[in-house]
């Protein structure tokens, strides 16, 4: 430490005790006792999803000196999970975690918030969020619901999940009873496949009693967990409906109005630190899972080329189709894929060609 | 805002004002003014580069309501560019901002805080950094300096730099006076490469005069500012010897340990912010830039797949000879290519075999 700063430390801290009277409304002002609930739309076993609210919390807490508390709540205890937006709407509590894309039908252009199948990639879709338009297309539609989003995790490109039987031919979809909901599952559906609706708790033994053919989940950290191979070894990959999908902390407007500018920062630079804590502890997470898998008896499968092109292509059907129908979802539609368009050749020629060689010399060192 | 939150709300400020004189000693204590200097390697012309040290600066005062200050110096100013651990261990400046292994000469493990050739990409160096032992490693070291290191940015895969000539065969490199240093340029002069160590603001003239015949510098958006692909259009990739640079936040140890938990909290936090910032920045202003110059002429052009096995090859016999004369390098480059090549498989089947399929679809929708 410098003498200088040494002495301008200690004068700040002479003068804080000595003016108290004084300073102590500002700081009171600036730094009030906080306590928020936070919903998520994520069950505790989902760890790394609830970790990243918890670590959220824990982040401001720690920022704060604990004046700003945010006691988290896993889904259902406080909301179901896919009217966690409703109850920060109509104030039940003062935030919550989700993906918002679960909450389309209350405007169409949420629907970019997470992701959309054949979308943007993780570092597209924060590159997009924060300076190409993401975020203020999302929270220009979340204002008049009288919320605020800001990013708060990623799970990276998630796995397209367990199959009894592998995919050959188009044929071999047909009648498929396979879990999945969203834009996903209406490409699926235009391909012959029964897209079944079912909640995170029940997916295990619906697989296991035959009423589905196969499960999507997330990736391998928590696939493993509940054992889907043993039931259905197929393991295909990629998941092409959630490329990358971007949580949010959706806040209360009224509340985020009511914080002190100081909360606000803090907030949102919690935000980004669980953003990147949960992308990250998934990658550490996932790949000695998939490692274990394998010695297990999962067979990863890569979606036939010939499928994945018919998928693409219906996926883009049906965005124009409901572009046609919806302003509010064409203008996101079109500043989103228009964003993923322009990444693409330098995505190509950067992170694209290292990581391909990479794992092209992986065996040869 | 529910009517329970808004009294909560109402009592915990009214509840300051009125016991101020008992709650400001402690407030000035947890929020005392704090001064610092950053000294950065960069210049102000590297925009994206130097803004994530203002871009950190910004957050930590809006957290803060101005009481925590971090004024930005660029390269130069206080410190030489690879000298800023100097200023820091020494207490010139409180903190600064580098590539770490700008500081290799101290420690060998130190090479591993940016990233080595053929090393982790950018997610996967984050990962390794918070989850894998990486933070360990690096703030070990750095310990005995009396400094410590947080994240705050990430360039992601670079360019390989712009040439005059083409490279087709392994006798086009003897010769080749090429700007670059560091491990990247230790590989190129086993292969023949006459490597020069130039400062950034000479680059252009000694481009231009002749005095080397091809030169790396960032990505897109900085090299167009330069307008390099004038005099060498061959725009070479990927940038193999940074396949994903970590900036960090180096901090005086005792400055560091002398700050309130919650500052701590609070410049992680921003550090994690900026850390985004400058990831998705560059990702959203590559692009278009890369677009403008070919455009303009550079002709993009992938390094020759048997040059690249050369230098992968190179440059693990390089980390082998290192290691074997040095404990803390072996200790660090175990962990950090132990946990590469963990990631690799999954890296393969998740993000990368997406990310090829977005880029093979791209002309055809």
């Amino acid at each position: 430490m410098t003498k200088m700063t040494r002495r301008r430390m200690l004068t700040a801290a002479a003068g804080g005790v000595a003016a108290g009277t004084i300073a102590a409304p500002a700081l009171a002002q600036s730094m009030p006792r906080v306590k928020w609930r936070l919903a998520s739309s994520f069950l505790r076993t989902l760890d790394v999803h609830y970790g990243a609210a918890e670590a959220l919390a824990r982040y401001v807490a720690e920022a704060t000196d604990n004046r700003f508390e945010i006691q988290t709540f896993p889904a259902e205890q406080i909301a179901p999970m896919r009217m966690v937006l409703d109850a920060v709407q109509n104030g039940t509590v003062e935030c919550g975690q989700s993906p918002v894309n679960f909450y389309r039908a209350k405007d169409p252009a949420l629907a970019f918030a997470a992701g959309v199948p054949f979308g943007l990639n993780t570092r597209m879709h924060y590159a997009w969020w924060h300076f190409g338009g993401g975020a203020e297309i999302v929270n220009g539609a979340l204002a008049k619901l009288n919320a605020f989003a800001l990013p708060m995790g990623n799970s990276g490109t998630q796995m397209g999940g367990f199959f009894r039987r592998e995919l050959v031919t188009m044929d071999d979809l047909k009648g498929l009873k396979f879990r999945l909901a969203g834009f996903g599952a209406d490409v699926l559906a235009r391909h012959g496949v029964l897209p079944q609706l079912i909640p995170t708790a029940e997916v295990y033994s619906s697989l296991a009693s035959g009423k589905v053919d196969g499960t999507e989940f997330v990736g391998p950290y928590d696939d493993e967990k509940l054992g889907f191979h043993k039931i259905a070894k197929y393991y295909y990959y990629p998941g092409w409906w959630e490329g990358g999908v971007m949580y949010h902390l959706m806040v209360n407007l009224d509340h985020w109005n009511r914080l002190p500018k100081s909360y606000q920062a803090i907030l949102k630079d919690a935000g980004e630190a669980s953003n990147s804590w949960m992308l990250g502890r998934y990658d550490a997470l996932n790949a000695p899972a998939l490692r274990r898998l394998v010695a297990d008896g999962a067979v990863p499968k890569a979606f036939p080329r010939p499928m994945m092109e018919a998928f693409y292509r219906t996926a883009h059907d049906i965005y124009r189709e409901t572009a046609a129908k919806s302003p509010s979802f064409k203008q996101a539609l079109d500043s989103y894929m228009g964003f993923r368009d322009e990444q693409l050749p330098w995505w190509q020629i950067s992170e694209l060609s290292y990581n391909e060689f990479l794992v092209h010399m992986r065996t040869q060192r």
